[in-house]
């Protein structure tokens, strides 16, 4: 039980709105999702996260997600579901990656992992299995980079320290939400077995 | 590999707004809501089903359903998205459980085995290791059911034929949406091990 506890500190996950691909294969920003903020803080909370990072260098979208954030913290919205309070108080607006990361490592004395995530196959990706294993080592802070539109811009992956392997389902089509693929990777990499 | 192939034709998924309950543990029937028919139908389509039913007894919702579904199937989203397209193909529309149960035993000469879901941990609940084995007999088709808003109501439960251990995080906190419960139940029910 101890080596699941020491996972559940050991990771926390960052949704990257910016440096990101549109259809056109464009580096954007994207707007931020209602869903994206309430699905994923709640997949986080379950599996036992203690930070969920929400990206955008957009200081509009930063407001609107302190608005709706704030909404269920202190709001109507607080006494109305307290479940929906707990969740979203993970959750830190940042405007980079390196915000986030810088964020994360103020826990650990170890460097923090940053791990690149998409649906596409690349050379040297980590499977779940071994980044699970790594989770369970004590002091290995990894921060689960997940890229919203079409995917996290090239650069990211260049940065990352590690690639995560792609979910595969059945066949070629391979087409997840964001929301979905956080929550399949949390249950990877954090669920009893 | 044939057991794969058997697994994904032995499973589709219903999806209940009627009869679930609400906060307050009445039975109500929910509204659709738009990103449970794409997430939900994109992660199925991932993981290779071919039947996804949408169960509501209300006819301006299941308009509202086919609307959004055509517009992704024949209107304009059609050309622009062609993997939205491909997801959204697998939707049946039903009016009860008791329905899509009927439309998906057409496949199959032996009975379909339905199978309630929650977030609650009930007695002679199912583990998702045996339900995993079950699929992969063959001609063991077994209809997947969950409920929006607060849980399928508990006569769901008492007809189901089946019910499935709930999903468990770290700790009590358990607030997964219906979309990210979905994801993982498909992702431990099906990806390749």
């Amino acid at each position: 039980m101890i080596s699941e506890s020491t996972a559940v500190r050991n990771l926390a996950l960052a949704l990257v709105h910016h440096p990101v691909y549109n259809k056109h294969r464009e580096v954007v920003t994207t707007a931020v999702t209602n869903l994206d903020i309430h699905d994923i803080a709640r997949a986080a909370r379950t599996f036992g996260l203690t930070r969920y990072y929400l990206v955008t260098p957009s200081t509009d979208q930063q407001a609107m997600i302190r608005r709706i954030v704030g909404h269920w913290q202190d709001g109507w919205g607080a006494g109305y579901n307290p479940d929906r309070r707990e969740a979203l108080s993970i959750i830190r607006v940042v405007a980079s990656l390196n915000e986030a990361q810088t964020d994360y490592q103020q826990g650990f004395a170890t460097p923090v992992i940053s791990v690149a995530t998409g649906a596409r196959q690349r050379t040297d990706a980590i499977s779940f299995k071994s980044l699970r294993k790594r989770l369970q080592q004590p002091e290995a802070p990894h921060l689960l980079t997940l890229g919203t539109g079409w995917g996290l811009a090239d650069e990211l992956f260049e940065q990352a320290d590690l690639v995560l392997e792609p979910i595969q389902g059945a066949g070629d089509y391979n087409h997840l939400s964001v929301r979905s693929a956080a929550a399949i990777m949390l249950d990877r990499l954090l669920s009893e077995r």
